[in-house]
């Protein structure tokens, strides 16, 4: 994709951009953020944010944890990507756990809260990816045999990004 | 990362690109191009390249190895996904097979072949990416557990980049 600068008119070229996040366990709960900003504003999400150049993406995934749910966490195993080809996305989610049994909402989240697995507000979750993601997560927990998954998130035109039937799952592979 | 556009000085935002490519079994053996290009011109590679916006990581793996090696491909699993944070690049490795038994180089590359592991020129490979993808596969071959690898690339200031001893891998865990 090419991007035209709004100053100069110049072409940039824009690739896919990697948004790194991660599946915190305490307790059998999951960790998760009610967002305080647009997009979904209100919804729940995992912990995640952009990968910054000079950062790997564990420790982009850490630094998100630390920033929107003041945590400090270790990363324990590479979870799942996810891609989504028509807003030029990748999600690299990774499984953590709480050095310490402490966290807070931060300046982007609303509130801060770990989740029994039953308990997942499947109905309030902000984006595709996270509903995604939880969905593969519960069933491994299950199977008693947690996996890394790929796959591709295709979104339906002129759906809403948070609706739950807005998206196709295909190409998923795991290991 | 900020990048001033060299046309009007304004400011750009840079994030990591993900360098998507395919390690192809075929008979016990990978297959391996020789760059036709700068940089690493002469050295062996895994047929990979830039994920392009609207392509999943799997399309791109894919359509690289059709390019760089003519070869059509189905992707069998994730492997590995190796960040270089100096850099801002970010690996990500596909098993894949041979949907016909045909191959043969593609503009960028000067020769395309098959190698068993034992025989993997791993003196004259082109990026620490590749040399750390191949030592991992031949690892999990040799042990019968193909796994899914992260890792961080750390690279030391001052060497070049296809020196065996220019980098550090940090951070690996595996699935």
């Amino acid at each position: 994709m090419r991007a035209i600068c709004s100053s100069c008119g110049r072409v940039h070229y824009e690739n896919p951009k990697m948004v790194v996040g991660c599946l915190v366990e305490h307790d059998n709960k999951v960790l998760l953020c009610k967002r305080k900003i647009e997009p979904a504003y209100g919804l729940w999400t995992l912990p995640a944010g952009y990968l910054e150049v000079g950062e790997s993406a564990a420790e982009g995934a850490s630094r998100e944890t630390l920033e929107e749910a003041c945590a400090d966490v270790e990363i324990l195993s590479p979870f799942a990507q996810l891609d989504i080809p028509l807003i030029g996305q990748s999600y690299i989610i990774f499984r953590a756990r709480l050095k310490t049994p402490s966290f807070s909402p931060g300046p982007e989240s609303l509130e801060c809260a770990l989740f029994a697995l039953d308990d997942i507000p499947f109905d309030s979750l902000a984006f595709s990816s996270i509903i995604v993601t939880l969905r593969m997560y519960l069933e491994d927990v299950k199977s008693g045999n947690i996996k890394f998954h790929y796959c591709t998130i295709n979104k339906r035109l002129g759906t809403g990004a948070s609706d739950l039937r807005s998206f196709d799952i295909d190409n998923h592979l795991s290991v």
